[in-house]
Parts: C-alpha cells; structure tokens; sequence
C-alpha cells in the first residue's frame, strides 16, 4: 500500500492552470480590439522539436481566436522574409520559431508567489538562490539575466560549467554581472538553491534529486522531463511543463502588437 | 558625502506600520462591542523590562479604548488573585505580565510575505530556514515551535546551543520533532537562515552581520539592539522593533475575550 503522507506536503502545479488566469486578459483584450491580430512564423530549421512548437502554436492560435501562417524558409532567406512581413499592414506579428520561455517562467515564479510583492520592483527576488540548468542564447542566458536583474543570486549551469550572475552584495549593482565559478557544479549549486529550473532537451536527463534542497521550487520548462518523480518527496512546489504558459505569454505580446 | 546605493536594497519595517492593519481590526470589534473592555495585568516580580512592558501595556490600552488595571502581587498570591479576576463578569481578560511575541512575529512574517499563501495552510513556510536566538519558556521556544509546525526548519539558539525544530523531510511528521545539534552555532545555522529573528535581551548583544546570509529577512525583538546598523547592507527586510505589533495582538485577543 503507498504510504499516504508520501509527497504530501509538494504542491504539483499543472501549467493549465497558471495560464487560465492570463488567458482571461488575452480575452479581454481580443474583444475590445475587435479583430483577428494576424501572426506570421518563420519556420527555418529541420529541428523537429522547433516543428511541434509550430505546430502548437498554429493549433493555439486557431483555438483562441488568433490568424496563424506558418512559412517555412531558408535560413538565407529569413531576414528579408522578416522585413516583408514588419512592412505588411495586415500582419501584426512575426516569430521565428522561437519559445517565449524566459518571460513565462517570471510569470509562474511571480504565480508561485516566489517574487515577493512587499519588495520593490526591481527586488522582489532579493535572498533568492536559483539554478538554472541550460545556459543557450534563446532561453536559459536570458532567463538568467532577468532573474538577476530582478535580485536572484543565480547559479546558471551547462555542460561547460557553473556561472553566477548576482548584482553583487546588497544588491549595489544596476545590472548583474556574470562570473565565472570555477569548480561548481550542480553539488554546489543545488543544495543552496531555492528554486531549481531546468531545460535540458533531453528525456534521458535527470536533476539528480538527493542534492535538491528541502522544500525546493522545482520547475521543468524542458520538452523532456528532467525531474525523476522522487522530486515530489524534497519539492514544496513541483511545475512539470510550462509549455500552456509560454503560448499564452506569446498570445499576449502579439495582442499588444495588434493593440499598438 | 555617504554613498547613495548603501543600504539601498534593504527595506527597513517600522512595527507601526504593520501594527496599523491590525489596529483598524481592534477599532472595527470595540465599534462593534459597544462597551469599554477591561483587562486586569498582574506585574509578580521586580523586572525592569516587566515594568516597562506593564506600563506601556497600560498606556497603549488607554489610548484605544480599553480599559486596564494593574496590580503588584507577591508570586505566591498569584494563582489565587487570577483564580478570582476570572471569576468577575466585569474582567474580560487578564494578563500576568508576559509579551505576546510569538503570535506578533507571526503575523509580522504574514505581513512580509514570509508566509507563501500559494502554498497550503501549514506548509506556507516550507523551505523556509530560520534561526530564533532565544530559547525561553514564554518566547523563543514557543515561536520555534510554531514556524516549525507551519513547515519551516527552525534552528534555535541559546548559550547551552543549537536545537533544530522540524517536521522532517518531506514535512512527513504532522508535529515538530526537536533535537540537539551537536557542534553547532551561529556559524552553522545564519549563512543558511532566509529569517534571523533576535530576541536576546541584553542591548550589548548583536549578532554577527558577517554570519547572515544575502537577502535575508531580519527581525528584532528585543528590547535591546541585536543587530548591527550594518544588517542593512547584507539583509533584504530588517524590522528593528516589534512591540507596537505585539500590543496590538493584546488587544485583539483581549476584544475576543470581551466578545465571547
């Protein structure tokens, strides 16, 4: 028999429900606006897990009332399929296919009531230690970055290594600053970090979870699930995909677009 | 000329501030009750700091409304005077004089959203790790026991050492469990405590800013200073009194008294 206090105390949170609340918003705004805002995607990869993000999106689009053309192009070909598109009136967007992934984590941290409304704008993760594994130039350096910006002491980890990015002691920097932290890897930055997000692009890939600490913020924005289900016993909060939040998060800034 | 970005990320939290919300509450119930309230203090021993509180109890009750009556007792009278105080209609409460400080630091934690009301009633502070300077009967071992019960790790210090409250991993145990850190001190628990909280009643006591972690939310109870003006430069909150919340939590109580 399963022991019922086991995994008791971690909250699993399905991104569904998260993007509920901002996809009422997107509904407001679609009705006073009257129209359906027009996105064009750029499709310029073989990437096949960039081929099911655009697949998604179109079906998302198509559910919530959003006009979706997908263009697949040459990668040479891009920039200027990009300017013809910005000069059309009728189009009020373009992506290439890119996640909004970094901003959609902010919105489940700021959710999971992670960000501290008390502080001030701008320090409202001030004490917090995150780990961010998966350091590429799309999602994880930026999410990094914005994380700092916003206080976090952030250990950003890839195969090449551990970087901090801090705005230093007191929060004395405007910007954060990143450096290198030689002989650091998950061993250190774990059992010190309250809040673990990983987006490694592979199933087979697991945070090891004896080094999460107790009561760990644990986020999966990877394709794969990078958290083996003991996470639940160690996490007080466990998200396992993010993915419903990153298309409503892509929803909403088109919808300025058309507002604008 | 001083430097403009000291201190600038910490937010220094008057007790008044967070004893506004609470009072708006107390003057709420006594519109309500229609009647003056009335609390009977019994002061038993020759403490200075009993004095004060006794006087200050007495002046901040008249102030809103409430009506209080101290009386000196010798020790040996004092189960008999109380015994006959509860026995009157015309004394809703009494109180032997002794702070309300547990329940205030609660409240100033919910206030600072120290608490995550995303979570669970009774797991909000998991993940949490706080160090209480200040075992005794009537305030630190009290407060320990019950961050602990709301899911926090609690490490309480005292001369004799370190005592960690916990409900074990995974928040499995329903109580807290105490046990003895041995070899433990400061220098074990504040680089890993979110929350110190400082409750030593000597003023030339102050705990080591070196030792706090980056960020962390810092709450004086004493009557004294434990902290160090410099607290300002490594917390992100710091509370330097709380006895304008702690009244204010008398007084709530004392109305409940007066309304049952």
């Amino acid at each position: 028999m399963a022991d019922p206090t086991a995994n008791g105390a971690c909250k699993v949170v399905l991104a569904g429900s998260i993007a509920k609340s901002l996809l009422c918003e997107v509904y407001d705004g679609l009705q006073k606006l009257g129209r359906q805002p027009r996105l064009h995607g750029f499709l310029a990869n073989q990437d096949p897990a960039a081929r099911m993000y655009a697949d998604w999106t179109a079906k998302t689009c198509k559910e919530n009332g959003f006009d979706f053309t997908l263009r697949e192009v040459d990668r040479e070909d891009l920039e200027d399929e990009i300017r013809v598109a910005n000069q059309d009136d009728k189009v009020d967007g373009t992506i290439s296919i890119l996640p909004c992934t970094p901003l959609a984590i902010i919105k489940i941290l700021e959710h999971l009531q992670i960000y501290n409304n008390f502080l001030d704008y701008g320090k409202r993760l001030f004490g917090r230690r995150i780990t961010v594994i998966n350091r590429s130039e799309v999602v994880g350096r930026p999410l990094a970055a914005l994380l700092a910006n916003d206080g976090a002491e952030v250990y950003s980890v890839d195969v090449t290594g551990v970087q901090q990015f801090s705005r230093g002691s007191g929060l004395r920097k405007q910007k954060h600053e990143v450096r290198d932290m030689d002989g650091w890897g998950l061993r250190q930055c774990l059992p010190v970090s309250e809040v673990v997000i990983s987006g490694v692009p592979r199933d087979e890939y697991k945070v090891p979870t004896d080094l999460i600490r107790e009561g760990a913020v644990c986020i999966n924005l990877s394709s794969g699930k990078n958290f083996n289900p003991d996470v639940k016993e160690k996490a007080s909060i466990y998200v396992p995909a993010i993915g419903k939040v990153t298309i409503v998060i892509l929803l909403r800034n088109l919808l300025r677009l058309a507002e604008a």
